[in-house]
């Protein structure tokens, strides 16, 4: 049985406005910041946390996040850099379902979509000012369902649930899913968000904050960003991880911060 | 006896982000807005509902919101201005206690202070992202207690509470304190926020919101600030305004919008 390799997929960049990045803090003014994926080999499986932006709905709907990505820097893309194939992959965990979370979802046909319950159950029906984050549902079971009526086709229903495809798992809780990952609830910027921490055998544990953390400063200083449903949940959840990192030893990998993400290896180098 | 009389007492200005008016939505960039208190002359007493800013408070602790204030617009120089010392004054009610709305009740040694007993709480406990909003705590019971302290002197305790001056009364729930004016519990922006309803004798009646809508754009697009405590119930507050405006014919009067507040009659002018 091999080690678990972790690979950081690079995923290109989107531009938001510092007070986004430092609530209420700033400074304000532009701010590009990078988005990523992480592709964990495991013994257990092939599983991709996060699936970073579509470059096509960001024009669309968010053009003023004015995204870069290059045809290396899609997720299709990416996924083939790191040497792997997008129908291999086994399970896709959306920390969150913002856009720049869960846009190649749509390429994972194969896999199993994991989440937190709570995150299924708010993207479908978001708070007026969550309305753009989650607006890039089109892998949604729901939305495929709807897809299917409108095409006039049938709609295939699974005997013990009314989910068909893309298979869902919805967990809640802090969950090992497979040995040596963990998923931590690190609610506050969304409904469910989740974080993941992966125990390697040669190194440290790496614990990728999702955007429970957008960059270290935060991560120091305890300040979150904008987007949030519960400010009070997202500074436990800040706190949460500084535990979490500190009793564990973990090396924190936060999710936009451009600094840290010139430090990081990205595929098809990896972690091991 | 006489007609009820409201008067609003121009405050000053102070700066803010346009990401601040308008959360996740912006533009960016520095926006002036005033700050305005409202005094009421009541069969029942003198009312004041918040007490605008303190110029020296904001230059020593948020000189980045470039305060300006006249001497006519400090609040004992607009009380007079009204025609009203401030020692008359019988209650002040303060809709929360960020330091724009709280910054001149250290003014009012003979009042008794109002306000919604969650934002009481809340105030001597702020999350990390609500210090600079409650920075100007001066008039707090707790706060005088602890500068007696300090000097050494004794310190009074009432028999029925440990609160001993300035008076304070706290409420919860809606809430018709005086004949005419009802305080509509409006929480999300802080913890305990009010707004306040007066019925007038010759016109439509008067709805201030206070910082439950900064602007009129906020309030008919239900977009809240970027101060916030909850902003699931500070949208939910905003529903709540709309409902009250609605049911009760009133003309709204948001808190910090540069270009209605130019549409208000300000003292020595007033309302009846």
């Amino acid at each position: 049985m091999s080690n678990t390799k972790v690979f950081i997929l690079d995923g290109g960049s989107l531009v938001i406005d510092g007070f986004h990045v430092y609530w209420n803090k700033g400074p304000g003014g532009e701010v590009r910041f990078p988005v990523y994926s992480v592709l964990i080999d495991h013994a257990d499986g092939l599983y991709l946390f996060d699936s970073g932006f579509d470059y096509d709905h960001v024009m669309a709907v968010l053009p003023f996040e004015k995204p870069q990505q290059t045809r290396e820097q899609t997720l299709l893309g990416a996924i083939e850099k790191a040497g792997y194939r997008a129908e291999d992959i086994n399970y896709v965990i959306n920390s969150h379902y913002h856009f720049d979370h869960c846009g190649g979802n749509k390429h994972l046909k194969e896999a199993c979509t994991v989440c937190h319950a709570n995150e299924f159950g708010q993207c479908k029906c978001p708070q007026p000012f969550e309305v753009l984050g989650y607006s890039d549902m089109t892998f949604h079971p729901d939305m495929q369902r709807e897809k299917l009526r409108r095409e006039g086709k049938e709609i295939p229903v699974s005997p013990d649930s009314d989910i068909w495809t893309p298979k869902v798992e919805l967990l809640t809780g802090n969950q090992e899913i497979a040995k040596g990952m963990h998923l931590i609830e690190t609610p506050g910027h969304t409904a469910g968000h989740y974080s993941l921490l992966i125990e390697l055998a040669n190194r440290r544990p790496m614990l990728f904050t999702a955007d429970a953390c957008y960059t270290r400063k935060g991560f120091d200083e305890e300040l979150i960003p904008s987007f949030h449903l519960d400010p009070v949940k997202a500074v436990q959840s800040v706190r949460r991880l500084k535990d979490v990192a500190l009793k564990t030893n973990a090396e924190v990998f936060v999710s936009h911060d451009l600094e840290q993400f010139g430090q990081y290896k990205t595929a098809p180098a990896y972690y091991e």
